[in-house]
């Protein structure tokens, strides 16, 4: 009788989250992605002319793509099998598709992050509603002590300890004749006191400090649910673009590390007022708040001294957990809010990618994992049955659009991604579709793959002459990849990618590269054993997997393999806020997690210049003979 | 062979403390009290002219008063045994004397009281010196970690939790090359951390808010020695004389309730910076503080709500004992350091009266014993084997010269003793000997006592116009006691008490009377069964006690069960700060302490109106008669 009802239908499943629906046959992706919860970027109400839509369809059969798809993605997409989910119909049993987060709406995406990795949320504070009786003639009973009898005998909670703030309110609202009080439990400390305020739920933030961006999210910790979030550019970029700009800044500064410090809160406390605002809130309902970050942005928030994050062994002056009142960092929260800082692990591997590893849910996981948080500076973390290992990758601005000559943020114009034409020529995506401005990293790093697939740029990164779009400026080659400005009418100066930039393109994948493959060696574990690869941070959501095989900046592995995840320090951040059974787990983590020195580690040299090879021969051939001559330069000398 | 040598040698004990010495027959008290390591006052070197060296004989065989005595002392002090140390000579077995506090040195008061009640510290935070060796090459364990292991190897502690403060010390320290160093724990916390200071022991700062005058005590928490103190004007005196103005002003005034915090706040910072600055110290060698004060200035410390101390029934909003990070108050000490606040017994009997009752030792002494802290308001005590009850006497500012005609503070020139001669005629002393420029609380009282004694003022309170010295006024009697100014050529104005300071004295007087009887006939106890009754507080400490007896405002009891013991709330607050042990035992005697409200007890106004009768026999007689119309009229009653 099943397999009659589903006659006609198609199961399609959706990657990552495996949301999985039946529709009918001849539907659309679109539609099913509905059903099955799933929100899709979308401007032009199906018609494919916005080209947001995009899915990777993995397997099963779909409609050949129409005129609409040939016109919004590129050949080259469409053969690695890129389709727009409003004009691809399914058929057929099953169908299986990835959709890549830039296609979700940001709130879905949110989403989507906690349901990956659904948690039950054991906040450490609980509100408690309850009726204190005035004082009756000759009860001179404290304020207090009625209200630890009301709450022992209607609730049977003991209060053993008390903020001398809470016992402030308490006074004033029981002066004020309120009889309905709504207080706050730490376990058994009173940190809040006060009239009830309209049900709101039990609310936090979750702050995820990073170099260039900080994240906001506002949550309800009853349910774990993210309510809203907003992104704020970090101002300590005017202090220095990376982490040793800046603490070289705190350093050399007068006040610099004050500064540096203030300029942070100041932007945590602008996004807490920007949430609360757009949710009808005050930041006095904001009762507890969790905050990750490299271990330098770490320290610069608590004011702990950085000093020795610049010199080696780079040791961080605290890598345990740490709760702080939040009045005392000065962040805008209820008098009696608590900031939890989950340890960092490492000078270089900081509380996000701690929190991280817990978002990605690594351990639980069978099998062998990878886990690369990339951006200015990456951090991977490998899961072996030996245990987690981690390191950070100096893997530079490169990947965040710095340092290149044509760079920019990823920001309406900039050139998202490049793809090699039938005939060889550039077919050139901008974000929002914007007249090209420049190019954001993943821009620059799918037309450095196709630059690479067009045989323009050898494995060593040599740019030839021999293609008409390289021109030479200097006496360096210079590739044109658009014409900058509002229409491509020739007017516009080319953006263009320089020797050079493919040579800082190089450094910065070949820094995770290296990373990975030491990492591997070290644990002794083959990389296409790697049962899952996980790419959080922005950059690692946004950026064009098939290109980064292409250009070898990471491990050869099927696309199924490889999950873009988001932010999952953002994501681990949040499940702290609401769990302290999280909590525990972090630290008990923390203590567990090995961290390897990637300076120290043998041959090291030999795997960043490996790491910088073009393309997955290039880079296996360049170990392998290294490795050759080694063992027989060992036997020889061994011999000798 | 023992009696032998003992032959021609007497016995001398000193009240209080009973220390006791042996002295050949015809040593002074001056030299048997110094041998008994008591300091007392003495300007004139022995020769008797300065008159500071008061002592009161109680038993024993001593010299007849000769020239120099009775040119100091009026005949109605040696008549009740006051006698001068350095001219009063003993012989016979024993003989024992009781030194008032005003006899002793400020320092050796404080050492007494001190004495009197000797404690074991056990102080909440405990200093370490430790080394923690450079991380080498490869070592990225995190300072705090490096420090926790070697606290756990060396010292066998271990830490379990830090302040964020302590972590950013500690990172500084070891920043600037320093490997030795002194860290504090509170328990398994680490809350400092530094490079060790020239030893300087480990510190602490106990303070009495009081309403008019403010004690700090710099204290030595493994000795409990009190190093230091100093007094200063509650600058709160600006915005109200007592309790009830200051909460007014609290209430009514903009900021007001801040106003009185920060002037609390500042005064109690600048006793510390003075006593740190007089000994050597900086504020952050002060690593724990204890301040104890009446509820509303504790309330008003703590920034808590005093709006309910001013209405029935005087609910405080706290009762509970309370540690503070002394940063968050803004108080002056190590950024680590914690305030305790022990808790109030009642909103108008503070954590002041509770540390008068730990110092006083009350409850390890047998038998019946009544604390008496007499002040603008007076807090009693009376412990019986049923337990202690307390009560608060609205004793208004007549004892600290408030409110009186010519009252004064006690300063010099105040008129501390009236006297009545041989003749009837007055021998007035001034603080100092200056010339007489007014009545201080005990001048006033021991007038009272003469003019009782005289018959001038009868015992209802009314002044006789029959003594010469008695003008008029405007309808009103007012007696003439001193002439004002630097000598008595007749050209001063009189220093007068009116009919009216009478009364205020009366009402004064009556409060704590009646409150004495109250808590005597609650708890079913005779007052001749009191075994010892303490008198505490700077005024309770320097009146003159059979001045007290005369007009009856305290039970009549032999002197010897009468005890003065200074600054008792000083005291307490200084065990409290040196002790976990008396701060346990202070909040479960908190706990245990039964408060009586006296506007509410039954006939409390017969007992007020006994209660300002002048003379103990007047008031037994009030009493007396009272209760036998009463009984006589409840018979009638029931009879009808």
């Amino acid at each position: 009788m099943g397999a009659h009802e589903n006659a006609g239908m198609t199961s399609v499943s959706f990657h990552p989250g495996k949301h999985a629906v039946k529709v009918k046959g001849g539907s659309s992706l679109m539609e099913a992605a509905r059903l099955a919860g799933l929100e899709l970027q979308g401007l032009c109400g199906g018609r494919g002319s916005c080209g947001k839509c995009r899915v990777l369809v993995l397997e099963g059969k779909v409609s050949e793509p129409d005129a609409e798809e040939r016109k919004a993605l590129s050949p080259g997409e469409l053969r690695r099998g890129l389709r727009l989910a409003c004009r691809t119909r399914v058929s057929g049993k099953r169908v299986e598709a990835l959709i890549p987060p830039q296609s979700l709406l940001e709130r879905q995406r949110i989403q989507l992050e906690s349901e990956l990795n659904p948690f039950k949320p054991r906040p450490p504070v609980r509100l408690v509603r309850i009726k204190v009786e005035p004082a009756g003639p000759g009860d001179a009973r404290s304020d207090l002590s009625r209200l630890e009898e009301a709450l022992l005998s209607s609730r049977g909670l003991k209060v053993k300890s008390f903020d001398a703030a809470a016992a402030r309110s308490l006074g004033e609202t029981l002066s004020s004749g309120a009889t309905e009080l709504e207080v706050a439990l730490r376990g058994d400390r009173l940190v809040a006191v006060g009239e009830p305020r309209p049900r709101r739920g039990l609310l936090g933030m979750a702050v995820d400090l990073g170099t260039s961006k900080i994240a906001v999210f506002l949550v309800d910790l009853l349910s774990g649910k993210t309510l809203d979030a907003c992104g704020i550019m970090n101002p300590q970029l005017a202090m220095g673009d990376d982490v040793i700009t800046r603490i070289s800044y705190a350093l050399e500064k007068e006040d610099g590390a004050l500064r540096l410090q203030e300029a942070a809160r100041d932007a945590v406390n602008r996004g807490i007022f920007t949430l609360c605002k757009n949710n009808g809130l005050e930041p006095r309902d904001i009762l507890e708040l969790c905050v990750v970050g490299n271990t330098a942005m770490h320290h610069l928030f608590l004011g702990l001294p950085v000093r020795r994050l610049a010199l080696s062994p780079f040791s961080p002056v605290i890598s345990e957990q740490l709760e702080v009142e939040a009045r005392e960092l000065g962040m805008e929260a209820h008098p009696g809010a608590r900031v939890f800082f989950p340890p960092p692990l490492a000078g270089y591997v900081g509380s996000d990618h701690l929190a991280a590893i817990i978002a990605s849910r690594m351990v639980r996981r069978g099998g062998i994992c990878l886990l690369a948080d990339l951006g200015t500076n990456t951090e991977l973390a490998l899961k072996t049955p030996g245990g987690i290992t981690c390191c950070s990758c100096a893997s530079g601005p490169a990947f965040e659009g710095g340092c290149l000559e044509w760079g920019m943020r990823a920001a309406p114009g900039a050139v998202e991604h490049v793809a090699l034409g039938e005939r060889g020529e550039l077919e050139v995506s901008t974000i929002d579709g914007a007249a090209p401005a420049g190019l954001c990293g993943s821009g620059a790093l799918s037309a450095l793959a196709s630059l690479l697939e067009a045989g323009t740029v050898d494995a060593g990164g040599r740019m030839s002459a021999a293609d008409v779009r390289v021109r030479e400026k200097d006496g360096e080659p210079l590739f044109r990849i658009a014409r900058r400005g509002a229409a491509q009418d020739g007017r516009g100066r080319w953006i263009t990618l320089s020797q050079k930039d493919v040579r800082e393109m190089q450094k910065a994948k070949g820094a995770v590269r290296a990373g990975v493959e030491m990492l591997l060696e070290r644990a002794g574990v083959r990389a296409e054993d790697i049962d899952l690869l996980l790419l959080a941070g922005a950059f690692g959501s946004y950026l064009d997997v098939p290109s980064v095989l292409e250009i070898a900046m990471l491990p050869p592995l099927p696309p199924r393999r490889i999950l873009q995840v988001g932010n999952a320090a953002g994501a681990g951040a949040r499940e702290m806020l609401c769990s302290t059974a999280a909590r525990r787990r972090a630290s008990r983590l923390a203590a567990g997690i090995d961290y390897l020195e990637l300076a120290t580690y043998p041959n090291h040299e030999m795997f960043f210049a490996a790491g910088m090879m073009l393309g997955e021969e290039a880079v296996r051939g360049f170990m392998e003979k290294w490795r050759g001559l080694k063992r027989g330069g060992g036997k020889r000398h061994q011999g000798a």
